[in-house]
């Protein structure tokens, strides 16, 4: 039935129904997580040998280098080879560094506010204010940084194509306190949208009033296909190179989500003068990352080919995962007119779309019944959704019998929220 | 023969003989190293378990935390009761994070500048300017720190009983921009010298001007003992808390010259209230440190026994460097007036002191003849020793043979250097 079309009675009686199948779902007293892009334990199976490697006689490098000791500024070589084709970064750019993404771009963030990057008339905390775009929905993660880093963050609009160009042209052309744009260009998270090769040439191209401007290029998801497409998306390194901006990105990538999301590899992948900067101060910081865990996956991961192939063992855990997600949305709230997502080819997330005003509570409705959601709002700066529409479904975690429940116990609080809504209740 | 009571003609003889010796060094072309605290190939291969640690089937924490995945800010449960008495912190306020301790000390004193500490009237960064204690000869990483930062240095003397704390109290009480000082408190860097118990009351209880300053307690060498004794330092978080003064001390230490240098795992101690501010903005940059090297380091190292075992096991290793450090600079310079050196009882260095103005002589001529040293100057801040006549010596790197050569070499380099002086050429 479609919800938006239905009388008052039909309407009435169905919330009776919805009412009676949410008191049953509170009943059963479950608790369910959909919350964070986070690997199954059949997943991180997937890399066991991991936790055996490198093996009691192997801690010497290609070159001769003692992995157990101090040194190695850039990381592993071999293991820098490895990701130079999935992260589109010539290895002796891309440096290989320890744990998690995420760190790197905060460290960037804050280097930039310290210390000024190449092309900074002056450190970043010594502007009048520094803001960044952020295409929304987006990831929250990114956003926190910003909040914590006292970076304002102005929200450009998402298309099926990457972030609205014609909007981010318009911005940055003209106001040289916007510092920088963070992307997710494949399978974005949470949309899953691909950024269309337009869309990647014309953010190494613009012109920005800013001489430091930085595209924050976070390919968290660069191998992480549901589908046998597997497609590359633009180089951004090339282009703005090409365009004479090429210290404009700072791309990010990790081995979280393909090896152990707890110890992994993070990199780093820039112009020779961004990868001289980072050098720079991280000198003066560490002396040298985890080479050791950067042999371990070496041995464990072998080439580009090992990668692909270990990623198409992780789509075998995945994609019924997803296959499930679409199955339960489409037959629960496929025709009722409240609600629309996407069907990602690649990454962690399904982006639910209810009507506006629900999102809020949609997720309090449902954790009451015990499944838990990323808050509504969160793929939003500061947490807003002007429109009180998005949520944010991380299918990989549960089981296939937890997830199967906790999207039967969504359906009915999407179609609660949502009749009440059209009630006006 | 005392060369500083010796006559022209004796020293113009010396000086001859030295200068045939010296080109003879230089004749065999040799490449020896001297230069940084690295634990050599014998002590790596202690740890050698953890190259397979912790094994195929080993990867829940002893709360069921699966390790491989995302999460637990604070470090394993496990390890931190391991390293709670070592560095004197309660295993509920010490922090077991990735890498280095040097990260976590650049990362509080980056947090300092951008977001304010415990009791801070605002971000460092927004003070007129803010200066550090630099305690000297001290390690030149903590003033790269400071250089890299921004942060103004103040040498005050070393003693033997740890920094001259008149002159640190006196500095501290009057000057609010002073906010912090470094301390290697036990088997200092490079002196080798321990605190004593009231220069550490005297720390946490002295009166300071400035609200937020801290004490960066870099206890490196805690369990890293040359001699039977194994002393404790005093308690500087219990002090502290009881002069009032609970937020002042940051401690840090690391595995690194116990398992790897490349691959362990850092702590850091503090009071309830510095916790959680490191907590609040690691949560922004990271989701967790690597847990599962840190499950390796709980298996391999077993409890605070384990880590006493495994300590003596590198003296064994490192005592007989030092001895031949004390055996070949007394047999060639003991008696010469020009030298004195430290005869550390753990740690990592010995200082030798050679006449006013003669380090940097003496560092180049040695870098001439193939034995490499840390620059003179190092151990002060900007590189500059007023005296020009400190040398750190790192022993543990090299063979015994090899060691024994580069002394013979530097002992050589600090006698021609010395003899010239006194000649006045």
């Amino acid at each position: 039935m479609n919800l938006t079309t239905a009388t008052e009675a039909e309407l009435l009686a169905r919330r009776d129904r919805l009412r009676e199948q949410y008191a049953a779902l509170k009943g059963r007293g479950r608790s369910l997580d959909l919350t964070r892009g986070k690997p199954s334990a059949a997943q991180l199976d997937l890399s066991a040998p991991l936790l055996s490697l490198p093996g009691p006689e192997a801690y010497t490098g290609a070159d001769g280098t003692d992995v157990r000791n101090y040194g190695g500024a850039m990381g592993l070589p071999e293991l820098r080879e490895i990701f130079s084709g999935p992260f589109q970064v010539p290895a002796d750019r891309l440096l290989a560094l320890g744990g998690s993404s995420l760190e790197l771009m905060y460290d960037c963030v804050a280097h930039a506010l310290l210390l000024g990057l190449p092309g900074s008339v002056r450190p970043w905390a010594a502007e009048q204010s520094v803001a960044f775009l952020c295409p929304v929905p987006g990831y929250d993660r990114h956003f926190g940084i910003c909040e914590q880093l006292g970076v304002d963050m102005i929200p450009v609009p998402m298309t099926a194509d990457g972030p609205d160009m014609d909007r981010v042209e318009h911005l940055v052309a003209r106001d040289p306190q916007i510092k920088g744009i963070w992307c997710v260009p494949k399978y974005s998270n949470p949309t899953g949208v691909s950024y269309a090769p337009e869309t990647v040439r014309r953010l190494a191209a613009m012109p920005t009033a800013a001489p430091d401007f930085r595209i924050f290029w976070d390919n968290a998801y660069a191998v992480h296909h549901l589908t046998d497409a597997e497609p590359q998306i633009a180089d951004v390194l090339a282009l703005a190179a090409a365009h004479g901006n090429e210290d404009r990105p700072f791309v990010f990538g990790s081995t979280s989500k393909i090896t152990f999301p707890g110890a992994g590899v993070a990199f780093l992948g820039a112009s020779p003068a961004n990868v001289r900067w980072t050098l720079r101060h991280l000198s003066r910081r560490t002396i040298g990352p985890d080479k050791v865990n950067q042999l371990r996956h070496t041995l464990f991961l072998r080439d580009a080919d090992g990668v692909r192939d270990h990623m198409r063992r992780h789509r075998e855990v995945l994609a019924p995962r997803f296959d499930l997600v679409e199955r339960v949305l489409t037959e629960r709230l496929g025709g009722t007119g409240i609600a629309s997502w996407t069907r990602p080819e690649g990454g962690y997330f399904v982006t639910l779309t209810v009507p506006d005003g629900c999102a809020t509570l949609t997720v309090s409705l449902a954790a009451e019944a015990g499944v838990a959601l990323t808050p509504a709002g969160a793929p939003y700066p500061y947490g807003r959704d002007p429109h009180d529409h998005t949520i944010r479904i991380a299918p990989s975690y549960p089981s296939l019998p937890e997830l199967s429940e906790a999207l039967e116990a969504l359906t009915v609080c999407v179609l609660l929220a949502g009749v009440e809504r059209l009630l006006g209740t």
